[in-house]
């Protein structure tokens, strides 16, 4: 039931020269489901990556984040569905190690050069032997065309794959940015597994793209999951291969470091938007806008606590205007000196709030209208700066409950 | 559908000499619904008041505040459900203002000396008419034995009214304790309303008053609500009529203090713990206690992030053991040095996680035994110190959203 999210189509989405990928039924899950991804790069692909800081991570973040230590170029990723091995103690860092040493073993490379990732439930022990068994499947299965079929691979509960593709135009040269992501809902940010994956044929140093990744994560999947305060697996990679005949982008500035930034930013923001509009139980696709802020980071907290509120939520998910929940929520965000007097509240067009109340000519009629859309804008004026932030999220259904009560069975 | 929660009965009820409290039907709320109430306080009473720390306080609380910051002795309450008060700007400021105008006009007092409290839907105008009007009605009805019809007066989505009386024994001579509080449910802490009024006639001086009902709320009401960081309205007062023929107390020591503090905390807690088990759609009631800790900041932060985890509530509901849940809320709380690997997480009796991972002998039958049960204990161990702390909330079902989505219907 997702909100105006489609199926992407697999012709739509551009190989990236110096990446294959290869999916598999490793019997994880059930019967007739691909659950298992390998992505091998090239070797002169870069790589940045950004981990949860949830300190009960998972198992392949901890091997994942070992690797990225030993600074070898990393030869491939593997993922898996059905099983998170998160809560899974030393036997699950042993676990992701030895799918890493039979993907390394199939690739002769060093187990440092490859990278693990896992999805789905918390706290059972990973079936290693069946992701081990199923490793050459994916290895005969690789291709660059593959983006769609992986897309569908890491899916959980998600009920649309997630892919995107993006073609932009470098001083005369064309260069591609494809990115896959699966998200298990977002109705509560700081829980819903991310993982993300995107991937570039732009050459771009090793210094630079963990800088690219953190500024196009900060508008996309931190805008919905707050501070990457987030599941014991959330991950999202950036891979950038260097297969486009360009000058290597080194720094973060000039036109080609813009046009590439603001191109990886725009998928990684369509791929989060996805993921909130296939929440758990979403109904309603709801875009928070702050602004007139003082600083990014105040417009977020405040877009967050609206976001986040389960009672503006589920208002939304009723169509039912009770908007003075969302008054309350913004007073909730951790910001100590607010003047509510000065603060606006729009919803789409509406004037909702003023002057610390109901603005004088709210139209309640108008904005039940606004609220039976799917497409939905929330916009807070705070009228303090200059700053903007937006923050995406869903309404809370009896879906949701249904999804997370029902989980295993 | 609360969690083991029964009707007080009236006769269990203890009056408090000094105080008086009547209701009537103002018309706020449907037909037949008493909606407003007003409690008379002796001219000897103490007073201490604790407030919502909500930006976009409701005029009611603001309106308290700055009576309080008068000096002068209050001599009344008045409170009305079916509107919050909140949200209104400007004019919800004069209308709290013009309600404790007529009560002290009824009372000959000055305006100062009372105090308003409001609670139900936000953002609407308060019918101001209909409460001066209804006021007389309540001083009609005074009597010292109206606990029960009080503390029905004050409810909003609450199914069962929240009552508990406590005596105790101070050198021979018998002291009473009664209080009263409303809940909207707590499934989410900073979002229910909460109001409560506790009384006592014990002689307590105003300077210790506010540490008596400070350390009350500390394991009481701000172990379901978090730092006060809560609704538009949450109020809660402490009264000491002086009635009973005791020596004033005065300072935090001594076996007359303790014991009055003891009986006042054990009523906020049963108060607070009646608003959980009341909780909207609430099927369990889970006490979530931390061990072993350095500090009870530290405990209550760990404990908050389980208890207020959708999807450790919503695994509850389902009695699903997907107890990973629980680890993921741990490692998602904001403690910087939490060493996951020496963490211990009980359910019930049954030991569900060490080391960083499920237990060696975890029994999931065992765990889905104890997840079947109405009141269930999540005990975590965190080992590193010798403090507590108990946080209660309840799970996440269908009827939460159903409520919240047909609030205002």
């Amino acid at each position: 039931m997702a909100v105006r999210l489609t199926q992407p189509r697999s012709d739509k989405l551009l190989p990236i020269a110096g990446i294959k990928l290869g999916v598999t039924e490793a019997h994880i899950k059930k019967p007739g489901r691909k659950d298992l991804l390998v992505i091998i790069l090239d070797a002169s692909t870069t790589l940045a990556a950004i981990f949860t800081k949830n300190k009960f991570c998972a198992a392949p973040v901890t091997v994942a984040r070992n690797h990225l230590s030993c600074d070898l170029p990393i030869r491939a990723l593997v993922i898996n569905t059905g099983n998170a091995n998160a809560g899974t103690g030393i036997s699950g860092v042993a676990h992701a190690e030895q799918t890493c040493e039979a993907l390394a073993g199939l690739l002769s490379c060093a187990t440092q050069q490859i990278l693990p990732f896992s999805t789905g439930v918390i706290m059972e022990p990973l079936p290693v032997e069946k992701i081990i068994q199923g490793l050459p499947g994916c290895l005969n299965d690789l291709d660059p065309n593959n983006w769609l079929t992986a897309a569908t691979a890491i899916m959980t509960t998600d009920t649309v794959a997630k892919a995107v593709s993006k073609q932009i135009n470098l001083n005369g040269v064309v260069v591609n940015i494809t990115g896959i992501a699966k998200g298990s809902g977002m109705i509560h940010p700081n829980m819903a597994t991310m993982l993300g994956f995107i991937a570039t044929d732009a050459p771009v140093s090793q210094g630079l793209l963990p800088e690219i990744l953190q500024r196009a994560a900060r508008v996309s999947f931190n805008a919905i999951t707050v501070d990457g305060d987030t599941s014991t697996n959330d991950a999202c990679v950036l891979l950038a291969t260097g297969k486009a005949a360009i000058p290597e982008i080194k720094t973060a500035e000039g036109e080609a470091f813009n046009l590439l930034q603001e191109a990886i930013s725009d998928v990684a923001t369509l791929l989060a938007q996805a993921i909130v509009r296939d929440g758990e139980g979403a109904t309603k696709f709801i875009s928070v806008i702050v602004e007139g802020g003082k600083s990014h980071d105040e417009c977020q907290t405040v877009a967050y606590a609206i976001a986040h509120s389960p009672l503006v939520k589920t208002a939304f998910f009723a169509s039912d205007p009770n908007l003075g929940r969302i008054l309350a929520a913004i007073g909730n965000a951790p910001l100590h000196d607010l003047d509510v007097q000065n603060i606006e509240v729009y919803l789409g067009e509406v004037l909702v709030a003023e002057k610390g109340g109901r603005a004088l000519d709210y139209d309640e009629k108008a904005a039940l209208t606004v609220m039976q859309e799917e497409d939905i804008d929330i916009r807070v004026l705070l009228n303090r700066g200059a700053v903007s932030a937006t923050f995406w999220t869903c309404d809370l259904s009896y879906d949701y409950v249904k999804i997370n009560a029902e989980y295993r069975s």
